[in-house]
Protein backbone atom coordinates (compact mmCIF):
# COMPACT_ATOMS: atom_id res chain seq x y z
CA UNK A 1 0.00 0.00 0.00
CA UNK A 2 1.22 3.82 -0.50
CA UNK A 3 1.16 5.63 2.20
CA UNK A 4 -0.13 8.48 1.29
CA UNK A 5 -3.76 9.62 1.86
CA UNK A 6 -5.50 7.72 -0.62
CA UNK A 7 -8.37 9.99 -2.86
CA UNK A 8 -12.19 8.07 -3.00
CA UNK A 9 -13.42 6.23 -5.77
CA UNK A 10 -16.82 6.90 -6.33
CA UNK A 11 -19.34 4.47 -8.95
CA UNK A 12 -22.29 6.30 -9.74
CA UNK A 13 -25.26 4.03 -10.61
CA UNK A 14 -23.11 1.21 -10.89
CA UNK A 15 -24.80 -1.69 -13.29
CA UNK A 16 -23.26 -4.92 -12.97
CA UNK A 17 -22.01 -6.61 -9.90
CA UNK A 18 -19.54 -7.63 -12.20
CA UNK A 19 -17.81 -4.40 -12.83
CA UNK A 20 -18.05 -3.32 -9.14
CA UNK A 21 -15.89 -6.62 -8.53
CA UNK A 22 -13.51 -5.64 -11.28
CA UNK A 23 -13.07 -2.10 -10.16
CA UNK A 24 -12.43 -3.45 -6.69
CA UNK A 25 -9.28 -5.88 -7.89
CA UNK A 26 -7.98 -2.89 -10.26
CA UNK A 27 -8.10 -0.35 -6.87
CA UNK A 28 -6.61 -2.87 -4.82
CA UNK A 29 -3.85 -3.80 -7.79
CA UNK A 30 -2.89 0.30 -7.07
CA UNK A 31 -3.52 -0.15 -3.43
CA UNK A 32 -6.71 2.09 -3.46
CA UNK A 33 -8.98 0.59 -0.74
CA UNK A 34 -11.74 3.29 -0.66
CA UNK A 35 -15.05 2.50 -2.76
CA UNK A 36 -18.03 4.38 -2.65
CA UNK A 37 -21.38 3.40 -4.17
CA UNK A 38 -24.14 5.20 -5.16
CA UNK A 39 -27.43 3.50 -6.08
CA UNK A 40 -26.01 0.59 -7.33
CA UNK A 41 -28.51 -0.85 -9.30
CA UNK A 42 -28.97 -4.59 -8.31
CA UNK A 43 -28.56 -3.53 -4.54
CA UNK A 44 -25.47 -4.56 -2.41
CA UNK A 45 -23.61 -6.29 -1.43
CA UNK A 46 -23.68 -8.94 -4.26
CA UNK A 47 -22.20 -12.36 -4.97
CA UNK A 48 -21.51 -11.29 -8.58
CA UNK A 49 -19.40 -8.52 -7.36
CA UNK A 50 -16.81 -10.46 -4.63
CA UNK A 51 -16.76 -13.34 -7.27
CA UNK A 52 -14.97 -11.25 -10.00
CA UNK A 53 -13.03 -9.06 -6.95
CA UNK A 54 -10.67 -11.61 -6.80
CA UNK A 55 -9.94 -11.58 -3.02
CA UNK A 56 -10.10 -7.54 -2.90
CA UNK A 57 -12.37 -8.25 0.02
CA UNK A 58 -11.07 -5.29 1.66
CA UNK A 59 -12.38 -3.12 -0.58
CA UNK A 60 -15.79 -5.10 -1.04
CA UNK A 61 -16.36 -5.04 2.89
CA UNK A 62 -15.25 -1.71 3.14
CA UNK A 63 -17.98 -0.46 0.11
CA UNK A 64 -20.00 2.12 1.28
CA UNK A 65 -23.43 2.83 -0.25
CA UNK A 66 -25.05 5.73 -0.48
CA UNK A 67 -28.66 6.68 -2.03
CA UNK A 68 -27.23 10.09 -3.72
CA UNK A 69 -24.24 11.40 -5.50
CA UNK A 70 -24.70 14.82 -3.11
CA UNK A 71 -24.31 12.35 0.06
CA UNK A 72 -21.44 10.70 -1.18
CA UNK A 73 -19.68 13.43 -1.53
CA UNK A 74 -20.76 15.35 1.16
CA UNK A 75 -17.38 15.26 3.31
CA UNK A 76 -15.48 15.57 0.45
CA UNK A 77 -13.64 18.60 -0.74
CA UNK A 78 -12.48 18.35 -4.20
CA UNK A 79 -14.41 15.82 -7.32
CA UNK A 80 -13.07 14.92 -10.33
CA UNK A 81 -15.66 14.15 -12.82
CA UNK A 82 -14.46 10.99 -15.46
CA UNK A 83 -16.02 11.91 -18.99
CA UNK A 84 -15.77 11.04 -22.31
CA UNK A 85 -17.29 13.77 -23.70
CA UNK A 86 -16.81 17.22 -24.46
CA UNK A 87 -19.20 19.24 -22.36
CA UNK A 88 -20.96 22.75 -22.35
CA UNK A 89 -19.78 23.79 -18.85
CA UNK A 90 -16.67 25.42 -18.36
CA UNK A 91 -14.83 23.37 -15.32
CA UNK A 92 -11.24 22.50 -15.76
CA UNK A 93 -10.18 19.35 -17.57
CA UNK A 94 -7.11 17.53 -16.68
CA UNK A 95 -5.39 14.86 -18.66
CA UNK A 96 -5.09 11.62 -15.68
CA UNK A 97 -1.60 11.25 -15.16
CA UNK A 98 -1.81 15.13 -14.29
CA UNK A 99 -4.64 15.27 -12.06
CA UNK A 100 -2.91 11.58 -9.95
CA UNK A 101 0.26 13.68 -9.84
CA UNK A 102 -1.70 16.64 -8.25
CA UNK A 103 -3.33 14.36 -6.05
CA UNK A 104 -1.03 12.39 -4.51
CA UNK A 105 0.87 15.80 -3.78
CA UNK A 106 -2.27 17.18 -1.71
CA UNK A 107 -2.79 16.83 2.28
CA UNK A 108 -6.22 16.43 2.07
CA UNK A 109 -6.01 13.76 -0.88
CA UNK A 110 -8.19 11.97 1.43
CA UNK A 111 -11.10 14.36 0.89
CA UNK A 112 -10.53 13.84 -3.07
CA UNK A 113 -13.53 12.26 -4.80
CA UNK A 114 -12.89 10.58 -8.47
CA UNK A 115 -16.45 9.94 -10.12
CA UNK A 116 -16.95 7.30 -12.69
CA UNK A 117 -20.21 6.63 -14.69
CA UNK A 118 -22.51 3.72 -15.49
CA UNK A 119 -20.90 1.36 -17.87
CA UNK A 120 -23.51 1.95 -20.65
CA UNK A 121 -23.96 6.02 -20.22
CA UNK A 122 -21.07 7.62 -17.95
CA UNK A 123 -21.88 10.00 -16.03
CA UNK A 124 -25.12 12.24 -16.17
CA UNK A 125 -24.52 16.14 -16.73
CA UNK A 126 -26.35 16.14 -13.21
CA UNK A 127 -23.07 14.37 -11.54
CA UNK A 128 -20.69 16.37 -13.71
CA UNK A 129 -22.34 19.18 -12.91
CA UNK A 130 -20.66 18.49 -8.86
CA UNK A 131 -17.13 17.90 -10.04
CA UNK A 132 -14.86 20.82 -9.85
CA UNK A 133 -12.26 19.10 -12.23
CA UNK A 134 -12.77 16.96 -15.66
CA UNK A 135 -10.79 13.99 -15.78
CA UNK A 136 -9.41 12.58 -19.26
CA UNK A 137 -7.88 9.44 -20.30
CA UNK A 138 -5.86 10.28 -23.01
CA UNK A 139 -6.60 7.15 -25.03
CA UNK A 140 -6.77 6.60 -29.01
CA UNK A 141 -9.17 9.19 -30.23
CA UNK A 142 -10.10 6.65 -32.61
CA UNK A 143 -11.73 4.34 -29.92
CA UNK A 144 -11.22 6.23 -26.81
CA UNK A 145 -13.81 4.05 -24.65
CA UNK A 146 -12.73 2.53 -22.16
CA UNK A 147 -14.72 -0.04 -20.06
CA UNK A 148 -15.32 0.79 -16.11
CA UNK A 149 -12.86 -0.95 -14.39
CA UNK A 150 -10.43 -0.26 -17.13
CA UNK A 151 -10.74 3.57 -16.38
CA UNK A 152 -10.69 3.09 -12.67
CA UNK A 153 -7.39 1.23 -13.17
CA UNK A 154 -5.92 3.30 -15.20
CA UNK A 155 -6.72 6.41 -12.77
CA UNK A 156 -5.18 4.33 -9.94
CA UNK A 157 -2.11 3.37 -12.04
CA UNK A 158 -1.28 6.92 -12.16
CA UNK A 159 -2.09 7.70 -8.58
CA UNK A 160 0.85 4.89 -7.93
CA UNK A 161 2.71 5.91 -10.47
CA UNK A 162 2.78 9.55 -8.91
CA UNK A 163 2.80 8.06 -5.15
CA UNK A 164 7.03 8.53 -5.01
CA UNK A 165 6.97 12.46 -5.80
CA UNK A 166 6.95 15.01 -3.81
CA UNK A 167 5.32 18.09 -4.87
CA UNK A 168 4.77 21.37 -3.15
CA UNK A 169 1.42 22.77 -2.64
CA UNK A 170 0.09 26.07 -1.71
CA UNK A 171 -3.13 27.37 -0.99
CA UNK A 172 -6.22 26.42 1.46
CA UNK A 173 -8.16 23.43 1.57
CA UNK A 174 -11.83 24.33 0.08
CA UNK A 175 -14.55 23.05 2.36
CA UNK A 176 -16.61 20.22 2.56
CA UNK A 177 -19.21 19.26 -0.28
CA UNK A 178 -21.83 18.94 2.39
CA UNK A 179 -21.04 22.35 3.56
CA UNK A 180 -21.22 23.77 0.00
CA UNK A 181 -24.53 21.60 -1.11
CA UNK A 182 -26.17 23.43 1.92
CA UNK A 183 -25.58 27.40 1.01
CA UNK A 184 -26.50 25.86 -3.08
CA UNK A 185 -29.69 24.50 -1.43
CA UNK A 186 -30.21 27.89 -0.02
CA UNK A 187 -29.55 29.83 -3.16
CA UNK A 188 -31.67 27.82 -5.00
CA UNK A 189 -34.71 28.24 -2.34
CA UNK A 190 -34.28 32.05 -2.67
CA UNK A 191 -33.75 31.99 -6.41
CA UNK A 192 -36.93 29.83 -6.79
CA UNK A 193 -39.14 32.34 -4.53
CA UNK A 194 -38.00 35.00 -6.72
CA UNK A 195 -39.38 33.20 -10.05
CA UNK A 196 -35.46 33.08 -11.55
CA UNK A 197 -36.13 29.82 -12.60
CA UNK A 198 -38.99 30.74 -15.38
CA UNK A 199 -40.51 27.57 -16.36
CA UNK A 200 -40.06 23.94 -14.16
CA UNK A 201 -38.58 22.36 -17.21
CA UNK A 202 -35.68 25.18 -17.71
CA UNK A 203 -34.88 24.50 -13.80
CA UNK A 204 -33.05 21.23 -13.53
CA UNK A 205 -30.55 22.94 -16.64
CA UNK A 206 -30.01 26.19 -14.87
CA UNK A 207 -29.34 24.38 -11.28
CA UNK A 208 -26.53 22.39 -12.97
CA UNK A 209 -24.94 25.35 -14.37
CA UNK A 210 -25.58 27.17 -10.80
CA UNK A 211 -23.86 24.18 -9.40
CA UNK A 212 -20.94 23.76 -11.79
CA UNK A 213 -19.70 27.13 -11.43
CA UNK A 214 -19.80 26.83 -7.70
CA UNK A 215 -17.72 23.76 -7.61
CA UNK A 216 -15.15 25.26 -9.80
CA UNK A 217 -14.74 28.29 -6.85
CA UNK A 218 -13.33 25.14 -4.66
CA UNK A 219 -14.59 27.31 -2.28
CA UNK A 220 -12.79 27.56 1.50
CA UNK A 221 -15.17 27.41 4.74
CA UNK A 222 -14.66 30.96 5.26
CA UNK A 223 -15.24 31.99 1.82
CA UNK A 224 -18.46 30.07 1.86
CA UNK A 225 -19.15 31.56 5.28
CA UNK A 226 -18.72 35.24 2.96
CA UNK A 227 -20.94 33.12 0.02
CA UNK A 228 -23.51 33.10 2.88
CA UNK A 229 -23.50 36.24 4.37
CA UNK A 230 -23.52 37.60 0.70
CA UNK A 231 -26.97 35.69 -0.08
CA UNK A 232 -28.36 37.20 3.06
CA UNK A 233 -27.52 40.44 2.42
CA UNK A 234 -28.83 40.07 -1.25
CA UNK A 235 -32.14 38.68 -0.11
CA UNK A 236 -32.95 41.21 3.01
CA UNK A 237 -36.04 43.39 2.88
CA UNK A 238 -35.26 46.87 2.29
CA UNK B 1 -2.92 5.74 -33.44
CA UNK B 2 0.41 6.43 -32.75
CA UNK B 3 2.51 6.89 -35.50
CA UNK B 4 5.41 4.83 -34.14
CA UNK B 5 6.09 1.30 -35.18
CA UNK B 6 3.60 -1.10 -33.06
CA UNK B 7 4.99 -4.05 -30.87
CA UNK B 8 3.05 -6.79 -31.36
CA UNK B 9 1.09 -8.16 -28.36
CA UNK B 10 0.93 -12.36 -27.71
CA UNK B 11 -1.31 -14.18 -26.07
CA UNK B 12 0.01 -17.62 -25.14
CA UNK B 13 -2.39 -20.55 -25.01
CA UNK B 14 -5.73 -17.41 -23.84
CA UNK B 15 -8.14 -19.52 -21.97
CA UNK B 16 -11.23 -17.63 -22.64
CA UNK B 17 -12.60 -15.37 -25.85
CA UNK B 18 -13.82 -12.77 -23.13
CA UNK B 19 -10.67 -12.20 -22.23
CA UNK B 20 -8.96 -12.16 -25.61
CA UNK B 21 -11.69 -9.67 -26.53
CA UNK B 22 -11.35 -7.46 -23.53
CA UNK B 23 -7.84 -7.81 -24.74
CA UNK B 24 -8.63 -6.36 -28.24
CA UNK B 25 -10.52 -3.66 -26.84
CA UNK B 26 -7.38 -2.38 -24.70
CA UNK B 27 -4.88 -2.41 -26.81
CA UNK B 28 -7.39 -0.54 -29.73
CA UNK B 29 -7.68 1.70 -26.46
CA UNK B 30 -4.05 2.52 -26.52
CA UNK B 31 -3.67 2.30 -30.57
CA UNK B 32 -2.09 -1.30 -30.91
CA UNK B 33 -3.65 -3.51 -33.00
CA UNK B 34 -1.09 -6.24 -34.15
CA UNK B 35 -2.34 -9.26 -31.52
CA UNK B 36 -1.22 -13.01 -31.93
CA UNK B 37 -1.89 -16.13 -29.93
CA UNK B 38 -0.81 -19.36 -29.43
CA UNK B 39 -3.17 -22.16 -29.69
CA UNK B 40 -5.93 -20.52 -27.56
CA UNK B 41 -8.02 -22.88 -25.60
CA UNK B 42 -11.46 -22.92 -27.48
CA UNK B 43 -9.96 -22.29 -30.80
CA UNK B 44 -10.57 -19.08 -33.34
CA UNK B 45 -11.94 -17.02 -34.24
CA UNK B 46 -14.57 -17.34 -30.73
CA UNK B 47 -17.94 -15.34 -30.76
CA UNK B 48 -17.39 -14.41 -27.06
CA UNK B 49 -13.99 -12.34 -28.33
CA UNK B 50 -16.09 -10.26 -30.65
CA UNK B 51 -18.67 -9.59 -28.12
CA UNK B 52 -16.37 -7.97 -25.70
CA UNK B 53 -13.94 -6.68 -27.89
CA UNK B 54 -16.58 -3.54 -28.16
CA UNK B 55 -16.55 -2.65 -31.72
CA UNK B 56 -12.43 -3.27 -31.76
CA UNK B 57 -12.90 -5.37 -34.85
CA UNK B 58 -9.65 -4.34 -36.54
CA UNK B 59 -7.84 -6.53 -33.91
CA UNK B 60 -10.08 -9.49 -33.70
CA UNK B 61 -9.99 -9.73 -37.78
CA UNK B 62 -6.55 -9.39 -37.89
CA UNK B 63 -5.63 -11.55 -35.19
CA UNK B 64 -2.74 -14.44 -36.36
CA UNK B 65 -3.29 -17.57 -34.63
CA UNK B 66 0.09 -19.87 -34.34
CA UNK B 67 0.29 -23.45 -33.04
CA UNK B 68 3.77 -22.96 -31.04
CA UNK B 69 5.40 -19.70 -29.41
CA UNK B 70 8.27 -20.31 -31.53
CA UNK B 71 6.42 -19.80 -34.64
CA UNK B 72 4.89 -17.05 -33.07
CA UNK B 73 7.99 -14.90 -32.19
CA UNK B 74 9.79 -16.08 -35.34
CA UNK B 75 10.26 -12.89 -37.08
CA UNK B 76 10.20 -10.91 -33.58
CA UNK B 77 13.70 -9.59 -32.59
CA UNK B 78 13.04 -9.10 -28.85
CA UNK B 79 10.66 -10.58 -26.85
CA UNK B 80 9.69 -9.54 -23.52
CA UNK B 81 7.76 -12.02 -21.14
CA UNK B 82 5.04 -10.50 -18.23
CA UNK B 83 5.50 -12.27 -15.25
CA UNK B 84 4.95 -11.97 -11.66
CA UNK B 85 6.87 -14.77 -9.92
CA UNK B 86 10.55 -14.20 -8.90
CA UNK B 87 12.80 -16.89 -11.65
CA UNK B 88 15.98 -19.16 -11.03
CA UNK B 89 16.72 -17.16 -14.76
CA UNK B 90 19.07 -14.77 -14.57
CA UNK B 91 16.90 -12.92 -17.79
CA UNK B 92 16.94 -9.11 -16.94
CA UNK B 93 14.02 -7.34 -15.47
CA UNK B 94 11.94 -3.93 -16.36
CA UNK B 95 9.49 -2.48 -15.14
CA UNK B 96 6.14 -1.75 -17.71
CA UNK B 97 6.71 1.86 -17.43
CA UNK B 98 10.72 1.84 -18.20
CA UNK B 99 10.37 -1.26 -20.89
CA UNK B 100 7.79 0.83 -22.65
CA UNK B 101 9.78 4.03 -22.69
CA UNK B 102 12.40 1.86 -24.94
CA UNK B 103 10.85 -0.12 -27.32
CA UNK B 104 8.86 3.58 -28.15
CA UNK B 105 12.46 4.71 -28.91
CA UNK B 106 13.32 1.66 -31.22
CA UNK B 107 13.08 1.62 -34.94
CA UNK B 108 12.68 -1.61 -34.84
CA UNK B 109 9.49 -1.90 -32.34
CA UNK B 110 7.26 -3.81 -34.90
CA UNK B 111 9.84 -6.43 -34.39
CA UNK B 112 9.23 -6.57 -30.31
CA UNK B 113 7.07 -9.37 -29.01
CA UNK B 114 5.42 -8.82 -25.57
CA UNK B 115 4.20 -12.34 -24.17
CA UNK B 116 1.48 -11.95 -21.94
CA UNK B 117 0.11 -16.01 -19.99
CA UNK B 118 -3.15 -18.04 -19.54
CA UNK B 119 -5.11 -16.42 -17.57
CA UNK B 120 -5.31 -18.84 -14.84
CA UNK B 121 -0.93 -19.34 -14.33
CA UNK B 122 0.67 -16.85 -16.35
CA UNK B 123 3.79 -18.16 -18.75
CA UNK B 124 5.44 -21.27 -18.29
CA UNK B 125 9.16 -21.68 -17.42
CA UNK B 126 9.34 -22.23 -21.40
CA UNK B 127 7.20 -19.37 -22.45
CA UNK B 128 9.40 -17.67 -20.05
CA UNK B 129 12.61 -18.93 -20.93
CA UNK B 130 12.06 -17.34 -24.70
CA UNK B 131 12.54 -14.05 -23.59
CA UNK B 132 15.24 -11.45 -23.73
CA UNK B 133 13.45 -9.43 -20.60
CA UNK B 134 11.23 -9.84 -18.24
CA UNK B 135 8.42 -7.12 -17.92
CA UNK B 136 6.95 -6.55 -14.48
CA UNK B 137 4.33 -4.41 -13.22
CA UNK B 138 4.89 -2.68 -9.90
CA UNK B 139 1.47 -2.83 -8.57
CA UNK B 140 0.80 -2.96 -4.71
CA UNK B 141 2.76 -5.54 -3.38
CA UNK B 142 -0.05 -7.21 -1.45
CA UNK B 143 -2.62 -7.17 -4.05
CA UNK B 144 -0.40 -7.42 -7.28
CA UNK B 145 -2.30 -9.82 -9.36
CA UNK B 146 -3.53 -8.28 -12.12
CA UNK B 147 -5.88 -9.81 -14.58
CA UNK B 148 -5.31 -10.62 -18.60
CA UNK B 149 -7.12 -7.86 -20.39
CA UNK B 150 -5.52 -5.61 -17.42
CA UNK B 151 -1.86 -6.42 -17.85
CA UNK B 152 -2.24 -5.81 -21.41
CA UNK B 153 -4.16 -2.45 -21.31
CA UNK B 154 -1.53 -1.06 -18.68
CA UNK B 155 1.56 -2.27 -21.20
CA UNK B 156 -0.53 -0.34 -24.14
CA UNK B 157 -1.46 2.99 -21.60
CA UNK B 158 2.59 3.11 -21.09
CA UNK B 159 3.76 2.44 -24.52
CA UNK B 160 0.81 5.34 -25.52
CA UNK B 161 1.96 7.73 -22.58
CA UNK B 162 6.00 7.20 -23.98
CA UNK B 163 4.93 7.93 -27.41
CA UNK B 164 5.72 11.26 -27.80
CA UNK B 165 9.32 11.10 -26.03
CA UNK B 166 12.05 10.68 -28.05
CA UNK B 167 14.66 8.26 -27.82
CA UNK B 168 18.50 7.99 -28.73
CA UNK B 169 19.18 4.75 -28.46
CA UNK B 170 22.09 2.55 -30.10
CA UNK B 171 23.54 -0.87 -31.04
CA UNK B 172 22.75 -2.88 -33.60
CA UNK B 173 19.49 -5.05 -34.14
CA UNK B 174 18.80 -8.64 -32.94
CA UNK B 175 18.58 -11.11 -35.14
CA UNK B 176 14.98 -13.08 -36.32
CA UNK B 177 14.40 -15.49 -33.30
CA UNK B 178 13.47 -17.85 -36.27
CA UNK B 179 17.54 -17.50 -36.73
CA UNK B 180 18.44 -17.94 -33.28
CA UNK B 181 15.80 -20.87 -32.85
CA UNK B 182 17.48 -22.49 -35.78
CA UNK B 183 20.97 -22.03 -34.02
CA UNK B 184 19.53 -23.52 -30.82
CA UNK B 185 18.09 -26.59 -32.47
CA UNK B 186 21.51 -27.11 -34.14
CA UNK B 187 22.86 -26.71 -30.84
CA UNK B 188 20.87 -29.04 -28.98
CA UNK B 189 21.49 -31.98 -32.06
CA UNK B 190 24.87 -31.73 -31.55
CA UNK B 191 24.78 -31.91 -27.29
CA UNK B 192 22.04 -34.87 -27.62
CA UNK B 193 24.60 -36.92 -29.75
CA UNK B 194 27.22 -35.74 -27.42
CA UNK B 195 25.50 -36.89 -24.01
CA UNK B 196 25.20 -33.88 -22.47
CA UNK B 197 21.98 -34.40 -21.61
CA UNK B 198 22.32 -36.57 -19.13
CA UNK B 199 18.76 -38.27 -18.40
CA UNK B 200 15.51 -37.63 -20.52
CA UNK B 201 14.18 -35.85 -17.03
CA UNK B 202 16.62 -33.34 -17.03
CA UNK B 203 16.24 -32.05 -20.48
CA UNK B 204 13.90 -30.04 -21.03
CA UNK B 205 15.07 -27.94 -17.55
CA UNK B 206 18.89 -27.34 -19.30
CA UNK B 207 17.18 -26.26 -22.86
CA UNK B 208 15.27 -23.85 -21.46
CA UNK B 209 18.34 -22.50 -19.54
CA UNK B 210 20.26 -22.81 -22.69
CA UNK B 211 17.96 -20.75 -24.50
CA UNK B 212 17.25 -18.18 -22.01
CA UNK B 213 20.88 -17.69 -22.11
CA UNK B 214 20.73 -17.19 -25.48
CA UNK B 215 17.65 -15.32 -25.67
CA UNK B 216 19.56 -12.93 -23.80
CA UNK B 217 22.27 -11.99 -25.76
CA UNK B 218 20.33 -10.79 -28.53
CA UNK B 219 22.20 -11.74 -31.12
CA UNK B 220 22.12 -10.15 -34.56
CA UNK B 221 22.77 -11.74 -37.71
CA UNK B 222 26.58 -11.12 -37.79
CA UNK B 223 26.98 -12.33 -34.22
CA UNK B 224 24.63 -15.76 -35.10
CA UNK B 225 26.90 -16.33 -37.96
CA UNK B 226 29.39 -16.31 -35.68
CA UNK B 227 28.05 -18.66 -33.26
CA UNK B 228 27.21 -20.98 -36.12
CA UNK B 229 30.81 -20.69 -37.07
CA UNK B 230 32.00 -21.12 -32.99
CA UNK B 231 29.53 -24.59 -33.27
CA UNK B 232 30.86 -25.79 -36.11
CA UNK B 233 34.55 -26.16 -34.96
CA UNK B 234 33.15 -26.94 -32.31
CA UNK B 235 32.09 -29.87 -33.68
CA UNK B 236 34.44 -31.10 -36.16
CA UNK B 237 36.33 -33.90 -36.52
CA UNK B 238 40.20 -33.80 -35.22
Amino acid sequence: MSGNPQPVIILVHPQMGENIGMCARAMLNCGLSRLRLVAPRDGWPQDSARATAADADLVIDGAEVFATLDQAISDCTRVFATTARERALSTPVRAVQEAAEEISGWKDASTTAILFGPEASGLDGDSVARADTLLRFPTNPGFPSLNLAQAVLLFGWEWRRAGSMEIEVGGDEPAARGDLDAFLQRLEEQLTERGFFLTEEMKPHSLRTLRSIFAKTKATEQELKFLHGMLTALTKEK
